[in-house]
């Protein structure tokens, strides 16, 4: 796996480029980008029930993501709030993994990546919770109470389509098979990251993945799919090395913040 | 005041084009083409507050919506459901009021349009939960526990950009202008509505003016804005007559339901 570069790209010179700080300002766009991504349904739903569903998704992804945020901005002590470090960071900056900011594709692609992550999530929020840093540790706890109702919602959806018509079935191996390869990121963890989880602080990822490939796996067979072959992983995420698709994605998001910054003109 | 064509334009031959069912569905598309105004505003927001507020005041009103169509399609009897009426109606047969699906603007265009509706929608939902159509009452009731927080998100924004910077102050106005014309909508009856009134089924319109004139009033003042002179007045909206807006409003809502029904493929 690559090496990270741990500057923290893209803040300003002299920011502490400390490795809590850098931890939770992953976790915080890791939540802001999947956020984003779900409310890009919005009003563009299969359903009235399924567009109002996405929305609460993405609600409380974006909820998590200024949690996190705002304790990013105290650790940095520069007087960054949630907002500056969202809409005033460029993708040279942002941590996030890449699954998460790969575009939504059909309804089949977006429950895929979501059932893959949340079946992720689900167990590391649960170990982030007894976190020895005590403030994140709360952060986590509160989200670690939404997720199960993300992966619930995802897995109902990938059975029904991976067990439904051929049409359904084929779009829903075939995004598994495409985000396949951003998988190995979600466990892959730094020489910050894996001091940070000596001290007890983040988790260790490697050890969550058994229980990340049984849950999987529980929902796969269920949807008659079969689980990719591990071969390439894409990564750089964490490193702020970003895909295509994130760029674009920030141009949308942050264009009305940095016009006119809270709408105050 | 022009007379509306009371046929159910659109819906399928034989339809009951009945009072209850056209009044119904004005309500439900009113909700529905706001809460899909506002949810354009997902993940584009000002500031990541504003954006959550902003999705759940369109969840709000995609709710509400959902209550409104479900009841309209058990009245019709015809087997449509929520869906149904939400996503296979062209714009030749929704009766939204024409204030409503007016393009967002920015954002203090948006928030003069909420406001303008929601000190309207306040007492109105207040009187139609007494409605003779206890079912129609009860529906009405649970939206009107939602919508002052919609009225004082709306008159605090109002307040804060009429009251702020002469930038803000200017977009403020300008949106109250352009505005203006299709306020006298909202208290528009046709015959049909107007029999309803006549069975305490529909609220009078008419007599909810003063309430609501008094109430922008308040807002406006303190905003330091004045209220437009009444002038000529746009209606058609009930009689699924729409501005050109519409259209381009319902195909980017129903194009994915259309193509795959239920994300059934």
């Amino acid at each position: 796996m690559r090496q990270a570069n741990f500057h923290c790209a893209g803040t300003a010179p002299g920011a502490p480029a400390s490795a809590l700080f850098n931890y939770v300002l992953g976790l915080a766009d890791d939540a802001l980008v999947l956020g984003h991504r779900l409310s890009e349904w919005s009003g563009r739903g299969p359903s009235l029930e399924e567009d109002i569903a996405l929305s609460n998704l993405a609600l409380d992804l974006i909820g998590q993501a200024r949690l996190y945020y705002s304790y990013a901005g105290e650790l940095e002590g520069e007087g960054r709030d949630e907002d500056a470090l969202a809409y005033l960071r460029d993708e040279h900056a942002y941590r996030n993994l890449l699954l998460l900011e790969q575009p939504n594709g059909d309804f089949a692609a977006t429950m895929v990546r979501h059932l893959i992550y949340a079946a992720f999530l689900v167990p590391y929020l649960q170990a982030l919770s007894g976190s020895a840093d005590h403030r994140l540790g709360a952060i986590a706890a509160k989200a670690a109470k939404e997720m199960p109702y993300h992966l619930r919602h995802a897995a109902e959806w990938v059975i029904r389509l991976g067990d439904g018509t051929e049409e359904s079935r084929g779009r829903t191996e075939a995004a598994l098979g495409e985000l396949w390869m951003y998988t190995g990121e979600m466990f892959a963890m730094d020489v910050a990251e894996s001091g940070l989880a000596a001290q007890g602080i983040a988790v260790d990822r490697g050890t969550l993945k058994p229980t990340w490939e049984a849950g999987l796996e529980r929902v796969l067979s269920e949807a008659t799919l079969r689980r990719p072959v591990d071969g390439w992983m894409q990564t750089g995420g964490r490193a702020s090395q970003h895909t295509e698709h994130l760029g674009r994605l920030l141009a949308e998001m942050q264009v009305l913040h940095r016009a006119h910054p809270g709408a105050t003109w």
